[in-house]
């Protein structure tokens, strides 16, 4: 199942529609980069390798439109529409981080517009390939962590459709499964968007993996229970040292964790981290419409009393230690982690 | 506000709809036991106290419609009913509590049986004026812990509507903002049933008390970010160690308030105290219908992928090492809580 996929015909980037899931299937077809930016926006595309990918296609789009005979007035326009494209959402690092990797590549290259717009199109598409190794080095390492038996605790949707294709944390639970290990997953619903409750849910379907769905604030008293082993999620953005920006409610899930001495691990691509940043405290969180909150119905009725306002935090910041383990595609880190991303980031 | 009225004409227990709030504002009739009993069932009256004086009021209408003329045959009779309305639902003590209040009074009565039906009635009403009284009170006591400027996060629903009036934790803060005290409560929505995003917004609003609605995983967020100064929630049952049962989410509440040294308050009326407990562990925990969990929408849209599974425990145990104070009729108790409630239970 992947997610992003480069439509030759039509010259335009077909991503999985991810806010009709699960009631259908279907795919949008971005045809310029204003496409991919309200596709970002509106979560069309979500998950933070997955709109960094796309972010880098919108710049290919905006490449191929481009009327721009001259090299530099070209470089200049591509600037512009980075900005548009980075800004899309705040908090994923990926965004940003393949935009100015495509930015880079840009600013050094030196020939034709029409090679540049080639280039930029095969950027895109080895950005693309790229992730998905990623992912599979990543869910490798991850799923030696992951005994036969284990019942697993996941929070939001980490799996294909968060990125090109595979997954990260969801990638790992996927590549335990496909090893011959049961497990057994309560999938977090992950309020506001539901992504767990609409997508890993979806995913695990299609992948014959036994699943429950629970509310987010139930996992506490699963693990008192003694029924959970391990927990896994992703990451939307990881400072130097190790601090993990991720879907809200990961902080509550990693502090129940820790308080019944089960593992907790963040997985990741290492583009997923922020070497500007050396804590979670300089992390912007993103706050979204409190609509997101609002707009719940039970049984076809609204919820909230007329007039009612909510606060929409997209992310919290789990502390680094409350983390057991970072995954990544370097191998799982331990703590201290500062050292250990140092030196993957400096070699890469 | 009055949750639950005696209709001395209909001869029935008038209580509002709490599965209509916050769309529709109604009352219900409850003309037999079996309609209290479906009602307990049904959440159309919930809250433990509220619960509790609704049972004992099941208890007056089947001696009421009791068409037995022997005493022992109506107290054989009532004391099947008793075991029917106390198993209605099986986490919140103070039904039982209320149930074996009221079989005691019958065991020990010796008269006529309509002397008896009168008897119980009045045993009911003045239940219902008991806790009203005692939920003034420990309001009273709670909200000298709150300051002016304070901002609050407040999980399910603990008002006028979870009990006979006023209610318990939020009882607390109607009681600060009563007495001037500028405060600000972010409501928990409360999944799956959103009785804080139905009923406690609700409430707020009748009161005037400023609040946002957020989901039941931002709270650690809002905490890390200094934004929140307290947390009251109520209980279901309570052990004699003063570990609290309340709605799911509680435990993972507390934990991130202690994390975030934010003192945490469990409110409740004693007779929510179950003497027979020593500790949370014995505190069975009541499973709920899947369906509360998958029946969630969004704009009208069924959310989960059809087969979904999902496992709903109603509530969960905050451990007694998390809770800053117990706030009862008695006042404030700080731990260690055995001997201060056990005092007070030998008392009563």
């Amino acid at each position: 199942m992947r997610t992003i996929v480069w439509n030759e015909n039509q010259k335009s980037v077909e991503i999985i529609d991810q806010n009709a899931l699960p009631l259908e299937y279907k795919t949008v077809n971005l045809l310029t980069y204003q496409d991919v930016v309200f596709a970002i926006q509106h979560m069309t595309v979500r998950g933070a390798p997955a709109i960094g990918v796309t972010g880098a296609y919108g710049m290919a789009l905006a490449a191929l439109h481009s009327s721009k005979t001259d090299l530099d007035a070209m470089k200049a326009e591509l600037y512009e529409v980075a900005q548009e494209i980075g800004n899309a959402r705040p908090t994923a690092v990926n965004l940003w981080n393949l935009i100015n990797h495509t930015l880079a590549y840009i600013n050094q290259f030196d020939g034709y517009v029409d090679e540049l717009k080639d280039h930029l199109l095969n950027l895109a598409h080895r950005l693309a390939e790229e992730d998905v190794e990623t992912n599979l080095r990543l869910s490798k390492f991850g799923a030696e962590l992951i005994n036969d038996g284990d019942r697993i605790v996941h929070h939001c949707n980490t799996g294909a459709l968060a990125t090109v294709d595979y997954g990260t944390a969801l990638g790992v639970i996927r590549m335990a499964h496909e090893q011959g290990k049961k497990i057994h997953v309560y999938v977090d619903e992950t309020r506001p968007r539901l992504q767990g409750a609409r997508l890993t849910a979806w995913e695990l379907k299609q992948y014959g993996i036994p699943y429950d769905i629970i509310t987010d604030s139930s996992s506490g008293h699963l693990m008192q229970m003694g029924l959970v082993d391990k927990v896994f999620f992703g990451a939307d953005r990881v400072a130097m040292n190790g601090d993990v920006a991720n879907k809200i409610g990961s902080y509550m899930l990693a502090l129940a964790a820790v308080d019944n001495k089960i593992p907790v691990y963040s997985v990741f691509p290492v583009s997923t981290v922020d070497a500007k940043i050396s804590s979670g405290k300089e992390i912007e969180i993103e706050q979204r419409d409190p609509r997101e909150v609002l707009d719940i119905t039970l049984g076809k009725e609204i919820v909230v009393p007329s007039g009612a306002t909510a606060v929409n935090y997209a992310f919290d910041v789990t502390p680094n230690r409350l983390l057991t383990g970072l995954v990544t595609e370097h191998g799982v880190l331990y703590p201290p982690f500062f050292e250990k991303l140092d030196k993957i980031i400096r070699e890469e």
